[in-house]
C-alpha cells in the first residue's frame, strides 16, 4: 500500500508519455523471448528434494521394524509410534503425548478436525454447524489474518464458515482487531495462523502477539487458535526467527483447549510424502482421537519410522534443514535483489524480506496487482493468482502478489523477477496515465 | 441358530450334571494353564507380513522417482500416480480414470466420503443431513448385512445414521429384504457390503445379488452402495470365488453413480502402510475429489510408486497373494479341522468354510455368544467381543462369535480353538440345564 505519489505519478504528462513508450517496448522485447517460468507455489526445486533421497534408504528389506515395542509393519499404535510423537513433540512444542502423527498432510489433519468442531462441537460445546440456525441464520466465523494461506481460507469457506480478514503486521495478526473481533461475537469461533515465516508475508509473530493470542478474553468459549507451523524449522540463516510456545502461554492462561497445533514434514523431507502432525490439550486431542478412529486403524507407521531413523532429534533435523536454506536463501536473496535494483526507490512497491519459510509477500500499488499477474502471465511468468492470499480471492486494494521463489532454478527465477518487475513498472506507469485521464 | 435340540438339551437330568461336572473340570485345568492367546482381529501374522519386506527395498535413494511424467518426490497429482490407478482399476474392476489413490487407509476414504454425502449430499440432492429435519426427525438410514464388519458399522453410526440390519445369506445379503427396504423408504441411503469373502462369513456374493443391487428400484434417487472390496484378490486357494463386476452391471442399468468401491493393500503388503483405492462414477468421482482437495494437496506417491513397481501387473499381484495364502490357508483349515472334531453332531453350533478372506462366521447355541466370549476371556482367549458384527454390538440371538485365524501362530491357534470348542460346549451345558431349571 503506498502513501506517498509514485515515480509514475510524480512524472509530467510528456515523461510518463516517455516512459509508458519505453516500458511498451520492452515488454514486446520480453513477449517475443516466449518465456515459460513458474513462481507460483511454495513447492521445493527438485535438486532441493534431492537432499531427503537418503530417507528412502532408511528402511530395506532386512530392517527392523519395530519402533521400541511398537511393530511398525502391522496394524495398531493409532496415535503414532513413539519415535514420531518425540519428533511431533519438538516441531510442535507441546508434550508427545499431546500430539498425534496421522497421514501425510497436516492441511488434511486441519480439514478433518475444523470438519469435527463442525459438525460434533468440541470440548462439550454445540456443533459450529448448529450455530447459524439457533442465532438468526448468523454464520459462524473464522479470522483469517491477511494476506495469508489461500488453502487455510478454503478450508474454512468449504464448510460454510465466513472467513474474516484481519491485517498482518510485522508482529503477526493486528491484536487490537482481533482481540476486539474475537470478544466483541461469539460467533468468531477461531482464527488461522501461520505462526513463524508466515505465508506469505514472512513474519513470524512476536511474543507479545503469541501472549495476547493465549490470553485473549474470547466470547465464544469453543475459540480456537488453528497454529499451523508448517515453518517451525525453515529458518534460511544460521540464526533463525524465535517463536514463542503458545502451549506454555496458553497452559498458564488456563486456555490450552484453545490452541490445536499442526506441522508436517512435507517441507523437510519430501512434499506431500512426509509425516504430519497435531498437537493439541489433553481433552482435544482425546476427542479428535475417538472420533477418527471410527475410520483410522493406524496411520503409515512404515513412513513415520522411515523419518523417525533419518531424522532422530533436533540437532538431525537442524542439519538437514541447514541443507535446503542452502538451496533456498540464494532465492530468496536473488528476490530481494532484483527487487531493490528494480523498484527501490520508484515509490511503486514494498516487499518483505522473510528469513525463512517459502514466500515474499509484494504490494504493488493500489489496483495494480491483477494487471501485474496478467501481464505476467502473457509474458510466459505464472505467479500465485492476485488476491489468492485474501479470503474469496477478494484483495480489497488489489495490491498483493505472493512471491513463490523456490521452486525455478536461479537463472530462471532471476529472469522471472526481471518481468515481475518490469510488469509492475508498466503497470504503474498505466495506472498514472489513467488517473490523468 | 439351531432348529433342532443339541447333544445336551437331548440328555437325561444325570447325564446332563455328569457331562457339566466333567466340563466343568475340564475348564479349571484350562483355567489352571495361564494361556493368552489372541483371535480378536483379522491382522497377518508377522511371518504372512514379512512376504512384503522386498517392497520396502523398491526404492533406495538412488532411485528413479518418477512414474511416467509424474515426479512422485514433490507436490501434485492429486488422483493418483498412473501405475497405482491402474493398479487399483484391476482391484476395484472400473476404469483407472474413475479412480482415485489416496493415503493408506480405505476405511478412512469411506469416512470421508459418507462425511461427504452427509454434509453437502451427492450428484444435487440434498445432504443426508438434512434428511431428518424434513422428514419429521426420521433418521437417515443405511442396510447393514449381518452378521457384518464392525468399523462399518461405527462409520455410519458416528454420523448418526441408523443402522438397519438385514440377514446374510449364502449368495450375500437377503435380497428380497433389502429390494424391500429401499423400495418402500427414501430414508434408506445405502448398504454396507463387503462382496467377496465377507466379513466374517467369508459369503461372495452371487452374480445374482450383485445385479440386484445393481438394478433395483431405490425410493432415494441418492442410495449408495459401499462396496468395500477389501479381499478381491484374498483367495486362500488357487481356484478362488468370481465375483460379478458391480461397475459393468451398474452402467448396463443406468445406475453407475449407486456404485462406490474401495480396496487397500493393507492385506496384500503392508496393514495401515498400504495404499488404498476408491473408484466410482465419473460424477462422484468429481465430486469427491473436489471436497478432498480443500484439504489435500496429493497423497503420499512414493508409497505408491513403491507399490506400483513392487506389484506391476495382475500376475504380480496373484503370485504374492499365493504367498499369503500359504500361511493362511493351514490356519483356516485348522479352524475347520478343531471346530468339526470338537463340535460336529453336537446340534451346537455351525460355522462357514470361506475360501478367501479373513474370518469364519460362528454360531452356537441361542444366548451363548456373549457367554462363550466372557469363558474364553477367562481362560485367556481374547476373541472378537461378541456381538460386534451386529450393529450397535446388539446380536439379537446373541449367537454369533467371528473367529480370526490370521495372527497366532498355529500351535496357539489349535489350542485357542480347543478352548473356544471347550467354551461352547460348557455353555450350551450350561443353557441346557437352565432351560430345566
Amino acid at each position: 500500500m503506498q502513501t506517498t505519489r509514485n515515480i509514475y505519478q510524480q512524472m509530467s504528462d510528456e515523461e510518463l508519455g516517455a516512459a509508458r513508450a519505453e516500458l511498451a517496448a520492452r515488454v514486446e522485447a520480453v513477449r517475443a523471448r516466449g518465456l515459460k517460468l513458474d513462481m507460483a507455489r511454495g513447492k521445493p526445486s527438485p535438486a532441493q528434494v534431492d537432499i531427503s533421497r537418503p530417507m528412502l534408504s532408511v528402511l530395506n528389506a532386512d530392517s527392523d521394524l519395530f519402533d521400541g515395542a511398537v511393530d511398525c509393519s502391522n496394524y495398531g499404535c493409532f496415535e503414532g509410534i513413539p519415535s514420531a510423537r518425540a519428533l511431533a513433540s519438538s516441531l510442535l512444542g507441546c508434550p508427545a503425548d499431546q500430539t498425534l502423527v496421522l497421514g501425510s498432510s497436516s492441511l488434511l489433519i486441519e480439514h478433518d478436525i475444523l470438519g469435527m468442531f463442525w459438525r460434533v462441537g468440541t470440548c462439550g460445546h454445540a456443533p459450529w454447524s448448529d450455530y447459524a440456525a439457533a442465532h438468526g441464520g448468523r454464520p459462524v466465523k473464522i479470522l483469517c489474518p491477511v494476506p495469508g494461506y489461500d488453502r487455510h481460507f478454503g478450508i474454512s469457506a468449504d464448510l460454510g464458515i465466513e472467513n474474516v480478514p484481519v491485517p498482518m503486521t510485522e508482529e503477526g495478526p493486528d491484536m487490537d482487531e482481533v482481540e476486539r473481533l474475537a470478544a466483541a461475537d461469539d460467533a468468531v469461533k477461531g482464527i488461522w495462523c501461520v505462526p513463524k515465516y508466515s505465508n506469505p508475508t514472512g513474519v513470524t509473530y512476536t511474543e507479545e502477539t503469541v501472549r495476547r493470542l493465549a490470553e485473549m478474553r474470547t466470547a465464544a468459549p469453543d475459540f480456537r487458535i488453528l497454529w499451523d507451523n508448517a515453518y517451525c524449522v525453515h529458518d534460511l540463516y544460521d540464526e533463525g526467527d524465535e517463536l514463542a510456545n503458545i502451549f506454555g502461554l496458553a497452559r498458564a492462561a488456563g486456555t490450552e483447549d484453545r490452541v490445536v497445533a499442526f506441522a508436517s514434514t512435507s517441507k523437510i523431507t519430501f512434499p506431500g510424502a512426509g509425516v504430519a502432525f497435531v498437537g493439541a490439550s489433553p481433552a482435544v486431542v482425546a476427542e479428535f482421537s475417538a472420533r477418527m478412529k471410527a475410520g483410522l486403524i493406524s496411520a503409515d507407521k512404515l513412513n513415520q519410522l522411515r523419518h523417525a531413523r533419518f531424522l532422530p532429534d533436533v540437532d538431525a533435523v537442524r542439519a538437514h534443514m541447514r541443507e535446503h536454506a542452502r538451496h533456498l536463501r540464494p532465492r530468496f536473496e536473488a528476490v530481494e535483489r532484483k527487487l531493490s535494483a528494480g523498484l527501490a526507490g520508484t515509490g511503486c512497491a514494498t516487499w518483505t524480506r522473510p528469513r525463512g519459510g517459502y514466500f515474499v509477500s509484494f504490494d504493488g500499488p493500489a489496483g495494480s496487482a491483477k494487471r501485474v499477474g496478467a501481464l505476467c502471465a502473457e509474458l510466459g511468468v505464472t505467479l500465485t493468482p492476485a488476491g489468492a492470499t485474501f479470503p474469496g480471492g477478494c484483495d480489497p486494494a488489489d495490491t498483493n502478489i505472493r512471491i513463490a521463489p523456490s521452486y525455478p532454478d536461479l537463472p530462471d527465477l532471476e529472469a522471472a523477477l526481471d518481468v515481475l518487475v518490469l510488469a509492475v513498472r508498466a503497470v504503474a506507469a498505466d495506472l498514472a496515465y489513467e488517473e490523468r485521464a
